[in-house]
């Protein structure tokens, strides 16, 4: 296999574990380990806080998943997601100096997910929830955020919402228009399409619409599951039915975050100066040169066309800010800013190939967490 | 506090994840991460056991600990612990190229700690169980061995173990005897003083007894726990009660692993050519130079006296050996293995200062790898 170079540099895997401190003599192992190292454990036994102080805790980031949405391949165990999971470790690592674990667990239900990530939760300075199931992700998610202290992130929802919000702005502005103007309509209601959908309301959105596999989400509709019964009451303010070709007529803005195909006359039928984020991988779901014959800007998962959506632009930068500030929460706000922060580097060099930052746009982490960190302090959760 | 340099030494942890891969490019993005990525983990999904070629899982050991009895300071709860198990994991770094990752859990009873560490084995080749109060450690290791197909090593039990038969067998040696011709005394029934004297036992000492707080544990005693009932039937063969001290009387090995003190007297009442480990930390029960009046050999667990009976000197080259062989399992025969390639590495250079090699000794991990490695083949776990 290891003619392919994605085996070769997989062999042996991608992550190691190193130590800043070298025992080499018994002098030294008597500091990093007994008897020196009872008297650090003491102070953490008398003044729980000093953790943050004396280990890797407060750098330290759980890459947890369960495996059972990996990538666009499904549901394939945790054990064939530690590729994946290691490879956000290495991101973290490479963009923002963030420690990170993969943690993959062998969970079969909501239940013992959250139980084995509060047990562990003491090892850790945040959780990043990573390739878990839509509807279970938000569940895991909500419940962990109440139960630990620490930071919890569900990249693959709130990470493609900020950096999608963030091109969204820019490309607002690019048309001369702000969110508020925008009609958009997404396609998809698994964990990228809700939170994408979800922090574009509390962004103040003109209407946005959401189809899942059966069509429009609408208050009208039966047998909603819970977060589709609530984005049916925060969305589609016109109460749009139908499919998602039948909404993108005259809409602003097109949002793909499913597989589905789109046909060139459906972004033909798209309002003027027309927005389209085709971020389905690796197919979007309308070519983008097709695309771009009618639209003003058009975006993509892809890092062979201009303006990719691509989730490492927020997830190293969230967590570095959220350390930095000591931060016991993400909030929509910190979001919010992390979008902000992004959009903004993009500045003066705004064009319709250029809406939102390379990955590889050394400012990109360091402007995130500064805005992260100011955000936490000022929600009062650092 | 950074004025006492083990403070300084701790300040930000010891330990950092790193990666052997640098991604600086979307070639090297799209490798490492996806879409490469995806290949490789289909490739794991269809063939679960290339988790081992294409993932850190097989170099990686898990630290884990509830933080019940940590060194000998007992109970300090996981977070204090963790001090401790960044210190394991930098030692498997540097003495034996092992990647490890402390896990420090809240868990209320065994059940949720079996549990626990179950759902995570997916990411960890190999448990390290480090610093939990007996007698829950015996039933989370038993347990954890059952359950799990990766070597799982209580080191309280089995590293002191090792080290110390190692040492008995030069001591013996130096003295013209076999670990046959010895009546021994084991004063604690914890984790180490179980597995020491199970591991003797399987090793085929003379006699050995061993007490705990309420005096020698015999097949006459009362309400003894299932873990001292199995002492009481493989151990004391004469039936002795009472006391440490009235056991030691003509005795030929003292093997110290409680806090307790014992009398110079009671040193000078032991049988010619004794053998003393006196083996609590930081004050061993005994003087060692108050000992060395009386035996032929002293032990101790402290780096400033000679023959330090140190668990670094087992458990990095255990789990490299375990891992190198691809072992599902540490069986006892790769413990007395280990035990005497320790042993063996003294040589010709034995003496009553030199029964066991320094922990700095970089013969020590390879040597120790290499028969556990061999053993693991011969015992058909690997």
């Amino acid at each position: 296999m290891d003619e392919d170079p994605a085996f070769a540099l997989h062999r042996g895997g991608k992550l190691h574990v190193t130590s800043s401190v070298d025992v080499n003599d018994p002098a030294g192992l008597s500091l990093a380990y007994t008897p020196g190292v009872a008297r650090v454990c003491n102070a953490i036994a008398d003044r729980p806080e000093l953790v943050d102080t004396y280990t890797w805790k407060s750098n330290l980031v759980a890459v947890v998943t369960d495996g059972t949405a990996v990538l666009g391949l499904g549901n394939i165990g945790p054990e064939a997601s530690l590729p994946v999971m290691e490879g956000k470790s290495l991101l973290f690592k490479q963009f923002a100096g963030v420690d990170s674990v993969p943690i993959a667990l062998t969970c079969s239900d909501v239940d013992e997910f959250v139980e084995t990530v509060a047990r562990m939760a003491p090892s850790f300075g945040g959780v990043n929830l990573e390739d878990i199931a839509a509807p279970r992700c938000f569940e895991i998610e909500a419940r962990l955020r109440e139960r630990l202290n620490v930071p919890v992130f569900h990249d693959d929802q709130h990470g493609t919402a900020i950096v999608t919000v963030a091109a969204l702005h820019n490309a607002a502005r690019l048309t001369g228009r702000s969110i508020g103007d925008l009609r958009a309509v997404v396609s998809g209601a698994g964990a990228a399409g809700v939170a994408v959908t979800k922090m574009l309301v509390d962004g103040g959105i003109g209407d946005i619409a959401v189809a899942d596999s059966k069509g429009l989400i609408h208050q009208g509709r039966e047998g909603l599951t819970p977060v589709k019964r609530e984005l049916a009451e925060i969305s589609n303010k016109s109460g749009l039915t139908g499919s998602t070709e039948s909404a993108l007529e005259g809409a602003d803005v097109f949002i793909g975050l499913s597989a589905g195909e789109v046909d060139e006359s459906v972004v033909a039928s798209m309002a003027e100066n027309a927005v389209v984020f085709a971020m389905a991988n690796p197919n979007p779901e309308v070519h983008p040169e097709v695309a771009r014959k009618y639209a003003s800007v058009v975006a993509t998962g892809r890092s062979d066309f201009p303006n990719q959506i691509n989730n490492v632009l927020a997830f190293p930068g969230i967590f570095r800010g959220a350390f930095d500030a000591g931060a016991s929460d993400i909030t929509e706000n910190m979001k919010q800013a992390a979008a902000r922060a992004l959009a903004d580097l993009v500045g003066d060099d705004l064009s319709a190939d250029y809406v939102i930052p390379s990955a590889f746009d050394v400012r990109v982490a360091p402007a995130v967490a500064t805005a992260v960190a100011e955000q936490a302090r000022a929600d009062g959760v650092a």
